[in-house]
């Protein structure tokens, strides 16, 4: 159970077997359906989730009603409304399996006390978070410099396995095109413009 | 020197003495004119920068050769290309002084070492990149989620010493609006719907 975190935790951060355990009891193992939620927008977000298996994305509904596709979580990525968990607030996201999905979920009113108990993963999750700010800081850079058809191709070549993995109109919304308007980008052949540029999917 | 870093620091973690000592050997204090540059596109983010007085901006150059301004940091706030920090690659970005700006610099390559000697500051960091990550997640929902004029009142509402403080083609640049659409809109009064929803500003 949670051997793919803790072999995440081992890329960064050495832990005593002691230690390993501790983070254990601190973790419930949690399997959602597809399209099953974790979070659902109203209700603070109480803990962070670590993807084993399967695929999380995080939306909010507009004024206008659509969802809007923030971030998509895959295996070995962390997905959590921090705003919510840092002031306990009513998120404005919802949490939902895209496919049958199974998550380690660390309680947050648990972790500072597991944080405290092994201080090693105030620097693994450190680390986890810088990555997380290079991914969003870089996002922009995609967002406002590409065209959005030079955006779609530079997505899948960046991630090809993912842009199979999720269906097209999710992937519009993240892009932030309609459905009708991703379909007519892929029905044309790349312009061999953009290449993988290392972004992060979430 | 760096004493409302070592007061930031101290709203966090409770240091030794000795430690905060040693956190401002690690650091250098440098001050930097209006409009000069603390990293410019193409070379390595090579530190991390916390603003003591003053405001900086991160932007790039869109293919059009337009400025997009992507973040603000004003007094209390860490600004560094996380992406570029961790990877060592040529940074997408540039940071420059909107004011006469004065900066702790954290050099990246000694910051591992003294985290080490200090690890409460892998704490603070944690801390410190937990609400940096909240600020990136609750962005697009505001940006997707409101009309530009309620995205504007709703910013100014939130910051209005900041507002004050940037030039106006700055505020539209960050905003995604051209300079004379956010003319247009200052020049009409506030339809009273966006109110401070606590964001951030990078």
């Amino acid at each position: 159970m949670h051997t793919d975190l803790l072999a995440h935790i081992a890329r960064y951060v050495a832990l005593a077997p002691a230690e390993a355990q501790l983070v254990r009891d601190h973790l419930v193992l949690q399997t959602v359906p597809r399209k099953a939620h974790l979070l659902v927008a109203g209700q603070p977000c109480c803990a962070s989730y670590f993807v084993l298996h399967g695929c999380l994305r995080m939306y909010f509904i507009t004024e206008k009603g659509t969802e809007q596709i923030t971030r998509f979580a895959l295996e070995n990525w962390w997905l959590a409304d921090y705003a919510s968990l840092l002031s306990q607030r009513p998120s404005q996201f919802f949490v939902q399996a895209v496919e049958a999905t199974t998550v380690s979920v660390l309680d947050y009113a648990r972790q500072e006390e597991l944080l405290a108990r092994v201080p090693a993963l105030e620097r693994y999750f450190r680390l986890v978070l810088q990555r997380v700010a290079a991914a969003d800081q870089t996002r922009p850079v995609f967002q406002f410099g590409l065209s959005a058809e030079e955006l779609y191709h530079h997505f899948v070549a960046s991630f090809p396995g993912f842009a199979q993995r999720v269906p097209q109109y999710m992937l519009a919304s993240y892009l932030g095109f309609t459905p009708e308007f991703l379909s007519k980008i892929r029905a044309r052949p790349p312009a061999g413009k953009a290449g993988p540029l290392g972004a992060q999917i979430s």
